[in-house]
């Protein structure tokens, strides 16, 4: 099947127009043309090579919405039209612990991710989102709920589940005290999904001039965390704390702000923490530093569920794909406002 | 009320023989004839003021079993001869949201320590179980089972209750997996009480040599944790994992033993943690690292009953206090199976 994409040679050369063969659809398949594709900061990181294991050419794009427009002979759930989705994950083994929990960004033998994956069938790499159409198993595809902005969803299926999946893991509901660290592409999300689960909700950042855009987003307080007298005066506060930085940085000083048994969850970060935790921390009044890794397939569709009823979608700058090495040098600036999407049209121009 | 013990009168001197006076008896008091007290490593750590707050002179001793010899006039749970125990704190606020929890140990205004710590109302140093006797709050006082051994059961107090108070918040019960980090006085009770819980056993140990001890007090399987290939031979296995390390060490081996959602409680640490914690550890497979700090008055209550159904006790050394000293240094080269306990008849030798 032709395609066509943008896809980075090199770690170190611009995204360019590609053209390549998407796999054959086999029986379970779903064929979606791509309308729109969010740019999350690990499409940077992975067109860069910055784990040391991006196999090029890479079309990166885990945030992808589109229209079926084609169906495998198998596939019951969807029908040429329809308005789905697609995260970080096309496949997974389905058969172990975790995948029949529906854990299946936990799958023993590894999901097959959504691009510089390898196919479970043919061991072909995978291309994501930055392209005009993918073929992807059923099972790993999302509806769309009805009246959600298509270009304002798509980073709902990696920033949206991100956040989503530990607050739902934690309880987070009517009541529930709940602090973000951090305001960008997930920060805002999570600010949004824990006000319409009820929570109240806390932002911390490190410089002022967010309140604003904090308190439309849902923020109910924002606190500076580098401000002492801020920072005492939320002690035992919250039951959880979502940790957006992407970058190592100190979670000593955020565990007394937790309230007793209350978790700090790491959702952008997977390095080593420099800073010594301070095992204090976490002693006294039972809290914990735990993490999160998107979500499930199950999960994700009760997010975008969730997110149709309370109308959430993310804030968004649509950009062409033409734009989209400007777009990267703008993240590492935190210069969006809070996610770029790619309107997909563009590609045809 | 004239008493006797052993105090510490300075961080390089020994303890020795002293008289003093504990105040007088409340209406709320219960006074205890001390008979046996546990030797803890916080008592060493206090007597020699390793944190830098001591007040001297300094009587440790919070693993306390005595018998009743007098209750004040408002005092209805106990009367004269009943066997009783004294843990770490003798009293608290009793009307902040932890303490009507049941948390005594995270009171707001913090509890009121058995030793070194401060009488709510007269402000005196409290001073602990290397005495004769004891006046304690009544709702502090626990009651001791009948047919556990009073000097096996001293260490409940603190030994137990710290590793018991994890297993029950991480729902430890029948079926869980559970590893025990360290194999000292906390570590010998944890495998103990995980077992008696019905859980699947495991001792983690950086030494052979152990493994007969570890299958006698209640160990399942041993793993030496810088065996690699063992250590992978228990990837993704544990629900819960007691860390009772005395000191800093590094968490990271372990996380990947852990089940999804399983959680590393440290117990025996309160300082940094030196090596780098790895984020990844604990976002992937929503794993955590929490901590506990000993447990509260009614939970400890409900722990040395379960220990009178189970016949529960720790493995003890009985020392006479004149042997105090020389028990510090044996400590120090964990040189004691698995828990001193002071026979207090020896001071009246």
């Amino acid at each position: 099947m032709s395609a066509l994409g943008f896809a980075a040679q090199s770690a170190t050369g611009p995204l360019e127009r590609f053209a390549f063969e998407r796999r054959s659809p086999r029986p379970d398949d779903v064929v979606i043309d791509i309308l729109y594709c969010g740019v999350c900061h690990t499409d940077l990181h992975l067109a860069r090579n910055h784990g040391g294991f991006t196999t090029y050419p890479i079309i990166p794009g885990h945030e992808i919405i589109g229209q079926v427009c084609e169906v495998g002979a198998g596939v019951a759930r969807f029908k040429a039209g329809d308005m789905v989705g697609v995260g970080c994950m096309v496949d997974s083994c389905r058969h172990c612990k975790p995948c029949l929990n529906g854990w299946e960004q936990d799958c023993v033998e590894g999901p097959t991710f959504t691009y510089n994956g390898s196919d479970r069938q043919d061991g072909s790499i995978t291309y994501g989102g930055y392209s005009d159409s993918i073929v992807v198993r059923d099972k790993f595809v999302l509806s769309l709920p009805e009246g959600l902005d298509p270009a304002g969803a798509a980073p709902l299926l990696c920033a949206g589940i991100t956040t989503w999946s530990p607050m739902h893991r934690w309880n987070v509901g009517k009541g529930s005290k709940v602090a973000v660290i951090g305001l960008g592409g997930l920060g805002h999300m999570a600010l949004k999904l824990a006000k319409a689960l009820g929570a109240d909700v806390t932002l911390f950042t490190r410089s002022a001039g967010k309140e604003d855009d904090a308190f439309r987003l849902g923020a109910d307080h924002v606190v500076l965390s580098g401000d002492a007298e801020q920072m005492k005066a939320v002690a035992g506060r919250f039951d959880v704390i979502i940790d957006t930085v992407p970058y190592d940085h100190d979670v000593n000083p955020y565990m007394p702000t937790l309230a007793l048994e209350g978790v700090l969850v790491l959702v952008g970060y997977l390095g080593p923490l420099g800073t010594p935790v301070n095992a204090g921390g976490v002693v006294r009044g039972r809290r914990a530093i735990s993490g999160s890794f998107i979500g499930g397939v199950a999960e994700t569709q009760q997010m975008l569920d969730f997110c149709g009823e309370h109308g959430i979608v993310s804030d968004v700058e649509i950009i062409p794909i033409q734009k989209i090495n400007e777009a990267y040098e703008r993240m590492l600036k935190s210069d969006v406002k809070y996610r770029f999407v790619i309107d997909m049209a563009s590609l045809k121009s």
